[in-house]
């Protein structure tokens, strides 16, 4: 686990230093699913993810019994501006409603069988409207930092990010413009459902956004500052926390990647260790996944957030685990094998 | 359920009077679902399936509890022509497996805390040689539509299907194009892995197949006898009585899918109450669930058959209905709707 970290050029160091892949894990792993009961490949991803989750857990064989699902909601300044179907106060509504067991999360983390946190980040206190001003002052955005670097539970064997967060979507296509190039119209999606009108809007105050701040945005790290909100900058920060902890992610939607890949723009292999559950209907995500490289898990046409698609992939890799610890082998079952 | 059938005549009357979806349980599904705590549509296929289980089952709130596994095992004359990467012994060795509890379906079926049933089907008597006579007479086949009608638990919520017999995708593969048009070289893949030479046989063979039988292969209940084997005989039947049972059905892959597409070929609505669990990296499964109209939940790249993608899809359908049947209604979570 990290220390608090006080700065953002420590906050970089975390990012360039990100631990490597276990390879003696890895290869242990590929050469017990050579000799399982199966033909070779036949379990495809399965397979993949077993031996993704023993490289970076850093054993074999790999555990995914103990699974935290972190769900960082957070207020948006830009919410203001008539770019979402609904009001903010849903945020801390949707917060009430996960602390009462009555959200998706809650259903699925109850069909998982795993521990779920939810991480309110100042909802009274929304970020600045990023058409006008920064995000977060550096406080604020350290203390974010620092919210998702404590939420992780470091001796779990996966962790699953989700968010909720009013407004968001337009936070996310602003900073995919901002660390990966084009504008409004390229990464605006429709969110949870906002009308044509709405979609102008949004579009338009992406693009307010993104003339307002302007080249600081080059950097990464101050790109996720200026534009916000603190759910990005915490999921950025527990999935780089799970990274030196060797705890395998699973990242959520559009919100969720986006705020990974600013990790991404500052190197390259620091989402090694995370896998993209699903992709969203949110038009940018896949468009970022090409940027990051991620090939999604589930293709559900799912766009509600709360870490509801990464619940669910989750309870794939916990199959993955599940064959690839408890099959037989063709010695041990005495089944032949290829006829050649 | 349905009693003992004593002929094709009446097979056939039964796939033809194949039950409709419960418009009540629909409806009462799409209201509860229109109320939950999320934007509408936001769950995407989870809501479809949720729906879906509600009107096929016949009853609202939809149950996925009681989930059964059946693997029908059977051997295929056509092995013999060296089609396959592995040789028929390889069937009833991984019976025992299956027994023993070390492969993969195992393994699924503990993670998913579902009942699994082997059905080996005549194992020590192949079915004929295809191209050079009939897999099955008519009481051999009419034997394995009872295996499969006796097999289905009528009180399960929801039956998985899957399948084991060396040589199978050679048997798919023609039965394929029998009922669907095309040759061998339009159907036919690698199956577990079978090389260049082994993949030209392959297509000989189905290709002599389809001569050999020709005209009588338009009626798709004896393309079925003709080409085989027990195990697609035994989960037609299986999915046939499910649909009489109001049990839905999750079907395997390319094996499980054109089995079931025998019946879709009498009666284009008897496969409403089944979804297919994932696309499989046999070639000619795409071609098929075009041809049946069937979108599949997942697509992990697997090829391994035993009902493997079934059982990870019906973790899915558990999922949907903890959803469907757990959230909070936006009145009593106290949430607000869309700000327009």
């Amino acid at each position: 686990m990290i220390d608090a970290v006080k700065s953002v050029s420590e906050l970089r160091r975390l990012i360039e230093n990100a631990p490597p892949a276990d390879q003696g894990a890895l290869r242990a792993a590929q050469a017990h699913q050579a000799v399982l009961t199966k033909p070779a490949g036949a379990l495809g991803r399965l397979e993949e993810i077993a031996e993704w989750l023993a490289a970076w857990q850093g054993r074999h064989p790999p555990r995914a019994e103990r699974i935290q699902i972190i769900v960082f909601a957070a207020n948006h300044g830009i919410a203001a501006r008539g770019i979402s179907a609904y009001p903010s106060e849903v945020t801390a509504q949707m917060v009430a409603n996960f602390s009462a067991g009555g959200a998706a999360i809650n259903q699925l983390s109850g069909w998982l069988g795993a521990s779920l946190q939810v991480i309110p980040l100042a909802l009274d206190t929304p970020t600045g409207d990023i058409t006008q001003e920064a995000a977060m002052d550096e406080d604020a955005c350290l203390a974010a930092w620092h919210a998702g670097m404590t939420a992780l539970d470091g001796a779990a064997d996966l962790v699953c990010l989700g968010e909720m967060g009013i407004g968001n979507t337009t936070i996310a296509a602003t900073l995919s413009a901002a660390l990966f190039g084009g504008d409004g119209g390229d990464w605006a999606g429709r969110g949870t459902g906002v009308d044509d009108t709405g979609l102008a809007r949004k579009i338009a105050a992406i693009d307010d956004a993104l003339a307002h701040h302007g080249a600081p945005l080059a950097d990464p790290l101050e790109a996720l500052r200026r534009l916000g909100g603190r759910e990005f900058a915490a999921i950025a920060s527990a999935t780089l926390a799970a990274r030196h902890a060797r705890v395998p992610v699973l990242l959520d939607g559009f919100a969720c990647s986006v705020a990974a890949a600013v990790l991404h723009a500052v190197n390259e292999n620091a989402l090694d260790h995370c896998l993209v559950a699903h992709n969203s209907v949110e038009p940018g995500h896949a468009r970022l996944l090409e940027k990051i490289d991620q090939q999604p898990l589930l293709d559900f046409s799912l766009r509600l957030g709360e870490g509801s698609g990464a619940a669910l992939a989750a309870g794939m890799v916990r199959a993955a685990a599940a064959v690839h610890n408890g099959m037989a082998t063709f010695a041990s079952a005495g089944v032949s094998g290829p006829a050649d």
